[in-house]
């Protein structure tokens, strides 16, 4: 995996649980008290989130980190 | 679990590795392209590691980041 790929790979599955959940970008803005353009700029692999970032999504979302970094489709990430 | 905990909790998990693998803290500097103090801080949960990085020391460890937040002793985080 080329090193820039990871954060794409990762907004995707934020996306991917977001949906899971039926929430819009402005609902996980809620949850998490990040901007829905932040959201967006995650979920796009635009920006290099922070450890704590990523604990706060994983709070959101009700899962632990290593789940948040499982993704079936894709284990190998 | 406390918020700032993440950094403290990834942290004793990447020294874990480390040890695991016999390397010392420059060895591990060295794995990664880190400086030593970098890698000093991230153990001890003095620096918000970002996505990236994480992913440098999960190649450096060969191992994947679902696996990089896996300890048996601590399986919830």
């Amino acid at each position: 995996m080329q090193e820039d790929d990871i954060l794409k790979v990762f907004g995707q599955r934020i996306k991917q649980l977001r949906l899971a959940k039926g929430w819009s970008q402005e609902k996980l803005a809620e949850k998490t008290g990040f901007h829905r353009t932040y959201i967006g700029m995650v979920e796009r692999g635009e920006r290099n989130i922070s450890l704590k970032n990523i604990q706060i999504l994983a709070v959101s979302f009700d899962i632990n980190m290593q789940d948040l970094f499982y993704d079936q489709n894709r284990p190998s990430i």
